[in-house]
């Protein structure tokens, strides 16, 4: 069969930049803090079994995921990794983390309840987290519920805490007092289990105060290339790289439409190219144009060409008055140097985690290792 | 292993449905109007060779594809099918296209020029799509490249036609004048090739005009239970069936606020699930609850509950006052018969497609045969 890229997007995957922003965490957090490496919702749409390789060939001493099959999937491929679930404990799903060796990170009463008789019943100490909901409110023991913990400590008798957590709501923001609030209150509790290991900082907390690294951090979006640091230049490199073919060249007139519900009307004669890429492709429907919304680009070259008309299923459409040269055939980038995962979600009122894991099937991918 | 059902969404999906709404297209077409599966974008994200397979057993006449890589997937499936392309031929494809019999739509001059010289090559008539374009701007010959074709035929010398097509830019909307503006446009180029068969309705074109029928139809969204005539009540049966399972209840307080950017905050005190979706599983995250939006719903048995706060990755939060049995386990409805693809987008600014064509890799797929 020959090749097939001459119909569809090519997404490259930059491993060796993923391991120097891996490196670039480590060099900013003391020798004592580990990195976790999060490789949940199939490592932020790049590719699970992939970038849990380039981690381990880090050292990266621990990985969480979101659910109980992720886990499995990475448990399959490599035996000797630790793996922790942030999704919490089912009542029937006890064995199954036991059998396979899978951490649970504990987020109720109940989920600390069933792990300790879990660790009765196997006659040994089984390793958790244990987390806390410091302004959240998704997953995590309440105030309440960690006050009750304090109170009777008792509880976790035969739960090996790996470490205790919570996570920021409002880290991104720097000049959000959220953060400050949910680290304060993640100290008052953990300093009631001095013993206990702590891991509070997701990416941008990485990056915003030391006072956040504690134990383990565990970045995310930044070690996939996104900016941790909104209101700086972005310090890390960027992993995925995406560029699509041109299907057609258009001459539209005067007063014609494009696309459908026939929305933008073209103001003069402009040449257009038609791109195999569509929300079925992840470029989701909302980079369509609209008024008042800036136009999100595609490049050709470094030239920007602006999306007009409505995302289609399989293509979208381009002004590209600036790129006279460009005809069909030609490559135009979706992502790459010229326009990032946060630039991309910028034009379309989204955030770059979503660009990430929207990307889709149809795209030829590869790795740089 | 075990069942892995207990901590992701399991989605269903009804073929027996779809091939009640393939059949219910036939039921409203003339005997010699043949019915095209549209089963481009992994068939509107339910699975490509599922549906191929169902819509074989219906005796589907022809199927299109966006890519010539969905062509050959479906192709190492099933020798026999007549299968096209609608993204177009490039140049240096057209081998891959004679050599795995598959049909390309030529949307351009430089297209049928191609074609034509493949079957000089080949010294036998090569079969192949026209596509004119009425108005979408996107794919097809431009208004000028039809009267060139129209002023000399002798181009498509070689080239085996199965019909010439078009598509429709507005035709979900009933009252939209440039439906019948592009029909007139495609009747009166086709006129000038009385012999070639015609082909035009869309899904919703289908269901507006018996004089869009012509020789084939081109239904894709009807067919996976989207509404063709959003004017109307839905005449189609849904396809997709989504359910996925709550993780924490919470008990959230007034005043205190829930998910990123803790952009909800709470006027009373609030019962809460966080439910195993998000929008790494094509739960976009423009369902996230806004000011002045609608809110998105999950449904726990037949009660509405809204979505609040943000869409995070893996997780959704709702708003459980009206449902005060749910607890933890629990499955809660993304779609099925409370909710279907277009109720769904409603809610957030999109159209049921981009619903479908999300739906993410992280749910347990079964099919109903």
């Amino acid at each position: 069969m020959q090749d097939l890229t001459t119909q569809c997007g090519t997404l490259t995957i930059d491993l060796k930049a993923l391991a120097d922003n891996y490196r670039h965490f480590q060099s900013i957090t003391d020798k004592n803090c580990m990195i976790a490496g999060i490789i949940k919702a199939n490592a932020y749409g790049l590719g699970a079994i992939e970038v849990f390789d380039a981690l381990i060939a880090l050292n990266c001493p621990q990985f969480f995921v979101a659910t109980l099959d992720e886990a499995l999937k990475l448990r399959r491929h490599n035996e000797d990794t630790d793996i922790a679930v942030l999704g919490g404990l089912f009542t029937g799903v006890e064995d199954t983390y036991t059998a396979h060796n899978i951490t649970p990170v504990l987020n109720t009463p109940h989920d600390i309840k069933s792990w300790a008789a879990m660790a009765t019943k196997a006659d040994k100490a089984l390793p958790a987290f244990i987390h806390f909901d410091t302004g959240m409110n998704r997953l995590g023991l309440s105030a309440d519920e960690a006050q009750d913990l304090i109170d009777d400590q008792s509880v976790l008798e035969g739960i090996d805490v790996q470490a205790m957590m919570s996570h920021f709501a409002c880290a991104d923001d720097h000049t959000h007092p959220y953060t400050q609030d949910q680290a304060e209150q993640f100290a008052a509790i953990t300093a009631h289990f001095p013993h206990i290991k702590k891991s509070l900082a997701n990416s941008s907390g990485l990056f915003a105060d030391k006072a956040y690294h504690y134990d383990m951090a565990r970045p995310g979006y930044a070690l996939y290339g996104g900016n941790p640091t909104p209101h700086l230049d972005n310090p890390m490199k960027p992993v995925a790289h995406l560029k699509t073919r041109v299907l057609q060249v258009r001459e539209c007139k005067k007063g014609q439409s494009i696309g459908y519900g026939a929305s933008h009307v073209f103001e003069k004669n402009t040449r257009t190219a038609t791109v195999a890429l569509g929300y079925a492709d992840g470029f989701l429907r909302s980079h369509s144009s609209y008024p008042h919304k800036p136009n999100a680009k595609l490049y050709f070259d470094d030239t920007p060409c602006d999306v007009i008309g409505r995302v289609s299923m399989d293509l979208v459409t381009v002004d590209i008055s600036n790129a006279p040269s460009l005809m069909q055939g030609d490559w135009m980038e979706v992502l790459g140097h010229n326009q990032g995962v946060d630039d991309l979600a910028d034009a379309s009122g989204t955030i770059g985690y979503e660009i990430l894991t929207s990307l889709g099937g149809r795209y030829k991918r590869s790795y740089i290792r």
